[in-house]
């Protein structure tokens, strides 16, 4: 009899990344554990405390992307499962009874309170920002806390602490989204779907000009797509970086496994992140000459001619 | 007679911005204008209520790296004038008298927090995390908040503010430095020094395979070396990205100025964000065939072929 | 009153040459000198006995275009100033009276016999070929020389010399073709037609890995298309090669005249050839980021943020 | 019992053809059937009349390298086995007791003629030149010949034909090699030696700016070297090219085989020409990250990884 799987997450309940949580069909019923940070969610991972961790890799209002980004390049056994995105929707809640007049004080995460800017600078000048540490924590306290009238909340977290909703979309940017990533120890790699995303991290040999260009010819040669590359300091010096990447396609897709192998031979540390479904579900146009095809045509081809048989068409 | 320029900064003082604006020779003598969070400080530049603003840039540890990527985006108008690098450390500090054993709940900016996460985590085990806005602000406030023992700080703090420093250098990174720009309104390029650096912000023209790769040539074929390259989210939709540059060299060599012309016909969208000198005064070693005169002479002889003059030698 | 201009090309009357020369206009009543060999032609005009010369560039069934690259590569002074492209058709031709079933020997250039040579195996088997130094000489000699009864000549040798056709269009490839150029000693370059080309020979500054890439990346910048590339040994030393490159565009074009800076540069000799009007007066469709909009755009926008003016739009 | 192979070249005894068949151990004591032509030595070996045809590929003084290199677009089975590099001199003979004044008529192979044309020119001042079909025959005929007093011939043939030398080394370029390929119709791959090349064929999908740099791209990114590019016209329309390349390095390099995999997808014709020991014997050097190792441990990473097994160090 199989155990039931963990999940850790960036809690408490209600927040993006508990949003993102509810869209794995296979974390229902299995047993969710709320977290204070990135760092702890991955570490439950790590430890095998827990299987698999929820973390947001990009546009995150929670934080935590860089630590991300950092803790899978320092742990090179976890691999990225499923991907997830969640629209960034704010909220400004207040104990029941309390009018906007009432507002001297706003609890909020500084992320939040960032992408919130220029609803609360009009409509509530003068007011104090206290920070939280989590978007939930903020409305959370509003029950307890001395001097605060109101909080910068994920949509449903009034409902779930007995709070007025003042004001929906609050938001600087009504369309913001975050996207987020399940990750897990080792393990087999998902199915090919078609709609896949591969991530993986890698360092330059070295500083040189044109060194970059020469990592990224390695995708553009086998016609592999990349639609995500952050530089990140890899911490020993001051310009040193390694860098994210995230590429159209699985590793099972030969395009990419031969681009896979290219980055190998190229960098002194690459890391597979992982392939999995993309969240948006957008399936890559492949040029005929990418298709895998194409890549057993050519391996076929090398064989014949490699052991002296004529030119196959 | 001129007046005295205003520099914004992330304040107050003792903050690691506080010290990069502390290396401005120009800036003694000079009013300096706290400020709360990086936005403000540009906004201030932005709107002519300050001269400069000091910024930060790179491996942060007060945040609002991305946001003043963002800011810089969208205001084109501001400059980078000069680049300041400050080393990162954190002490442990207290009130008067008291020790270690008493502490419970630690303030601390969030950032600031992760970063000494592994020291606190080992010294203090069970203790609480109030988060704090700012660096500084974590001190201050222990004079006079309640059930708050201890703060995480920069160096300095403590005697500024009456504390007792428990422990120094408690960085899980001991060699941890971020990278400050000045920052003002339009106006002259700083002269060239010959360890300059130059920085810009490009769009792609679409998302096609190889984009990014043709962006980069630009550089290679004129010798031109990248010191950094970030993708952010142009904002507008999931996956459409923005370029944060920076590149060796000044827009007064000759070879970065045909760079930029190429990037400029390729971009969309690039904005010049400004040429200065570098912090390490490193200065890059440029090919013979990159430098000012290799195009001074490609200048005249492409002039005199184009004129049906013979060829130069 | 300016003296009448002459024009030095591979004779007699009737050779392909000739027929290229006819498609000159200001040819038309000026000197016409036949010469024996290309290489006699271009010394024509080098010593200014000749002001132009027409000479074979590519796919020749007179010989000579190697030569022709050569001899280019060794004069820069000289300029192409246009281009024209002759169909290549061969007659068989007797002297009045012959049978087939006469022919036992046939006189041919090499060349031209090497391109007709499954049509005369086939109707002529047994046959000897007599080698003659030009198409033309080898219908000429029919009139006088012992043993030699058929002769391959071009079209309308046969009228010209009172000769009999055995068979038209007796060449191999039906639709084969001749390129030549008209070649001058300086002087201006012709004017910007739109659908012009730009010859010129270069040299790669080493051997490394790579090497050519790079060169051919200074074209691929600017969006350049390449028309012709041809690596021809320098001749000093086996392995060492210049390249004979055609470009689709005008040095007086923007993009062009950039690329030919960045090659200027890049090449340790660089030798232009030419801007002039192509045969076929295809005009190249020129993305617009690479028109001289785009380059003049690009330069008054660097002028502007190089001298601290805010950013165009 | 085996039968004696048979090898065809461009004779007679005597010419740089029959000096490179004489490099080739093998061909001691075998049947040596000299052709008039390298078209003629190749159908030989296509028809299986020879097993073996000794031809010129590059730099030749006896014509017909365009012709074999589109001889072996032709015949896809046609492989390349081995290499032979000749020295190219010229002596000039004439009959004995002929003295350099009697001359006033030269019989010489036309590209003879032109590679000693300076020294022609101004020794023999008003002579004439009577074309020869090849550098023996010229020798040959003047035992024969009515009004031919002289010829110009390989070193040996003087000797051979009972002429006398009046002048050695005659040649323009005192350095002319000429390289000389044997070819065999398909058959096993030479062994690896560590000093090899590669030659093949192969077109561009379409003329779009930037496919040759592609293509060459495609031998970059595995760090393969080109040792030859040629253009050559493919026939059917003026403008459409096939490129002749020679590779440093055997099929059996992993770098090659992978680079051959790469071309073979992206372009729409490839022939294989064959791997087979360089002439010269030169070894390049490959750095470590394109060595069979190389591509080994990247094969054994990529499958690990895409089987979900942690990553390799």
């Amino acid at each position: 009899m199989s155990k039931t799987p963990r999940y850790s997450y960036l809690g408490p309940e209600g927040t993006f990344t508990w949003e993102a949580l509810r869209l794995v069909h296979e974390a229902k019923g299995a047993d969710w554990v709320s977290v204070s940070h990135v760092g702890e969610a991955l570490a439950d991972v790590v430890s095998e405390r827990s299987d698999f961790a929820m973390i947001a890799m990009e546009n995150s209002v929670e934080g935590g992307v860089s630590a991300a980004q950092d803790a899978l390049a320092e742990h090179p056994g976890l691999r990225i499962v499923g991907e997830y995105q969640v629209p960034v929707r704010f909220t400004l809640v207040v104990r029941p009874g309390t009018a906007t007049e009432d507002i001297t004080t706003i609890a909020a995460h500084p992320v939040a309170y960032a992408q919130c800017r220029k609803f609360v600078e009009a409509q509530l000048p003068g007011h104090i920002h206290s920070p939280a540490s989590s978007n939930v924590q903020a409305a959370k306290d509003l029950i307890d806390a001395d001097g605060i009238q109101a909080a910068l909340a994920p949509p449903g977290v009034a409902e779930r602490y007995g709070l007025d909703v003042i004001a929906n979309n609050v938001g600087d940017n009504p369309e913001a989204e975050t996207r987020f990533v399940l990750v897990r120890l080792g393990g087999h790699v998902p199915e090919r779907t078609g709609a896949d995303k591969t991530s993986l991290i890698a360092e330059l040999p070295d500083d040189g000009p044109g060194r970059l260009l020469e990592m990224l010819e390695q995708f553009a040669t086998r016609g592999v797509n990349m639609s995500l590359l952050e530089s990140r300091p890899i911490g020993d010096a001051m310009g040193r970086y390694r860098f994210v990447i995230d590429l159209d396609g699985h590793i099972h897709d030969e395009r990419v496994a031969d681009a896979l192998m290219g980055l190998r031979r190229f960098s002194p540390n690459v890391i597979f992140l992982g392939s999995y479904p993309r969240a948006n579900g957008h399936r890559p146009e492949v040029p005929e000459r990418y298709t895998d095809e194409a890549f057993v045509d050519a391996q076929a081809w090398l064989k014949a001619v490699a052991e002296g048989l004529p030119d196959l068409p």
